[in-house]
């Protein structure tokens, strides 16, 4: 097992990396000051995980919450669901919740446990690639909303995350390689070593090679808790880390969303940006290719669906709505060299939209 | 006008206190970066006030939302009503809530504002005397849940307080007096020197004069703000605060939500819990006399409802129950120091309720 610390002063924590870590008591223990605990899951991960979670909190008082899967579970209804049941269990300020599945389990626990009885703490234990490397990290938690996704939530820092890459052993491939692209993603805005790392190791990755992926969770995750470190609230550099999502955000909601999986459109994204930046002059052709070609050896779009780039950007004029700022676009100057640029033009937009088709 | 200051960091913020602040643009104008705003309020205060604080607005993109008077008003419908008006009127994370009204308003807007987009800046402009010495100051927001008033909240500090003393023109007695109660609990709780005060001027207070009720609501919110800015999340001392606050709950519960106003509860708590610090020999006969005088001056109960001491008792178990905790009493060592003591026995716990209806 490795840890790491995300560093946030008094509300600093640990993420713990390894094999067969959800059955282990000691990771629990320092967290069950109340000896009360939720464990919020999914009708999927719950056959599969739930009784080694609970041998890992033996001696608790155990309440378990199990919500339907998918993201049209993170909503109010499923949000009230939760907040009943910890109700009715007679939990108290000292309890803790302990999300257990992907994203949408972790988001929706996390902001349960951010405003019952105005904030108790949580446990991240996630079981996707998707959620150990990204989602899990940062203290993000939210619901959705008619009129967006994660438009209603909170920043609420778990006190621990438990990454166990056994637990990937069930993962669908299509969840892991959308995982892949998240850390594709750390690696190409952020550390031109890791991406050096990657493009010598995807195969293994894919093959879940678990020393491979304890490193691809592991530096992801040292990447994002620096940066979380950092800058909390995303006043600042946080933003480097939404690299390909301008452009995953139009198409996932433009394909209906479902259709395209998050992972996916980050993926397509990502080759916008590169050719975006590229058309600025501020990235090199050979980078694209590196990009493109790591994104295709993880099996992940390189393109996005058939929208026309008048209607792309469309979809990012929605956000730019809803945001009320200017359409954020992070570009690369170079490998591992995201930095945020102001508005680049719709004609240079236009152009990496179709660049990135063909 | 007098101003005072929060102390918390980079969360610090002003209280404003004096007459005729409604309107004054160069209060809300340091917290309106984004051009837009949301007022909140409920249908009793709107016709009343709204107009003030649109005009101290002026310049911005409003959105007026109206709820409903009242406690039954503090629950998850009308938060989501709150919620979905901001959303249709697409307000961006750089928009301002501003809550007009009692603590009813102010709870639900600044849970509002807590957890829309995952944080907006909001305004507190109390328009009770409860309000404006007690609820707006100290950032904790919540709804209430089926098994418990302010179930549901988060911790969300306003950006700034505007206490206009003329806005309780139209404050029925009742409540006037039920928000005097707390005014009397931070003195009594907190200071000698200003329960001192208020023997001298309770008269004045029920006249409604607004040299008075400036001083009291800056006192008020001066002891508060010093015990908010060191102890944010009750942890410690913000729990002297609840002085009257253990059997008040009970009161309240026992006799049906609504026929006792908070205040009144209060005003009764705090002559049992006054009685219960004689009974452990903390505190001198002629204290608990000073506070029962002060009290009964003030019009407000200084005996609970008809409930047996058993029916009282088992009440606040109730809420230790729902706490997970032992039953938190502050005492008195004198007027103007309290202190929080361990479970002091049913019996002295009884016979503090037996006599406080003498």
């Amino acid at each position: 097992m490795e840890s790491l610390r995300v560093e946030l002063g008094s509300r600093a924590y640990p993420i713990h990396i390894g094999v067969d870590l959800l059955a282990r008591a000691d990771l629990y223990k320092p967290h069950l000051d109340g000896g009360s605990a939720a464990i919020v899951t999914n009708e999927i991960v719950a056959p599969l995980l739930l009784s080694k979670v609970k041998r890992g909190l033996q001696g608790a008082r155990i309440t378990e919450i199990i919500v339907a899967d998918g993201e049209q579970a993170k909503g109010w209804p499923t949000l009230e669901k939760i907040l009943d049941d910890m109700f009715a269990a007679r939990l108290g300020r000292d309890s803790l919740v302990v999300a257990l599945g992907g994203g949408v389990v972790g988001d929706l626990a996390g902001f349960a446990a951010a405003i019952y009885q105005r904030g108790v703490d949580f446990i991240q234990v996630p079981t996707t690639l998707l959620a150990q490397v990204d989602s899990s990290v940062g203290g993000k938690t939210a619901i959705n909303h008619a009129l967006g996704k994660n438009m209603i939530g909170a920043f609420h820092q778990p006190r621990a995350v438990i990454a166990d890459v056994a637990a990937l052993d069930s993962l669908p491939d299509r969840e892991l390689r959308a995982g892949l692209a998240e850390v594709i993603k750390h690696g190409v805005a952020l550390d031109e070593p890791f991406t050096h790392w990657l493009e010598g190791n995807i195969e293994k990755l894919l093959a879940r090679d678990r020393t491979a992926l304890t490193y691809a969770v592991r530096r992801s995750c040292e990447l994002k808790a620096a940066i979380v470190g950092a800058d909390e609230r995303e006043s600042g550099a946080r933003a480097l880390l939404n690299f390909g999502h301008t452009f995953g955000h139009a198409i996932e909601s433009g394909a209906g969303y479902g259709a395209w999986l998050h992972g996916e459109a980050v993926a397509a994204g990502m080759i916008m940006a590169s050719e975006l930046s590229l058309r600025l002059g501020i990235l090199q052709k050979g980078d694209v290719a590196r990009i493109r070609d790591l994104v295709r050896r993880a099996g992940l779009p390189v393109a996005g669906p058939a929208l026309t780039p008048e209607r792309m950007l469309e979809l990012m004029a929605v956000d730019k709505k809803a945001a009320k700022g200017k359409v954020r676009f992070i570009l690369l100057e170079g490998i591992g060299r995201a930095a945020l640029r102001a508005d680049p033009g719709a004609d240079a937009v236009r152009e990496a939209i179709v660049a990135a088709l063909q």
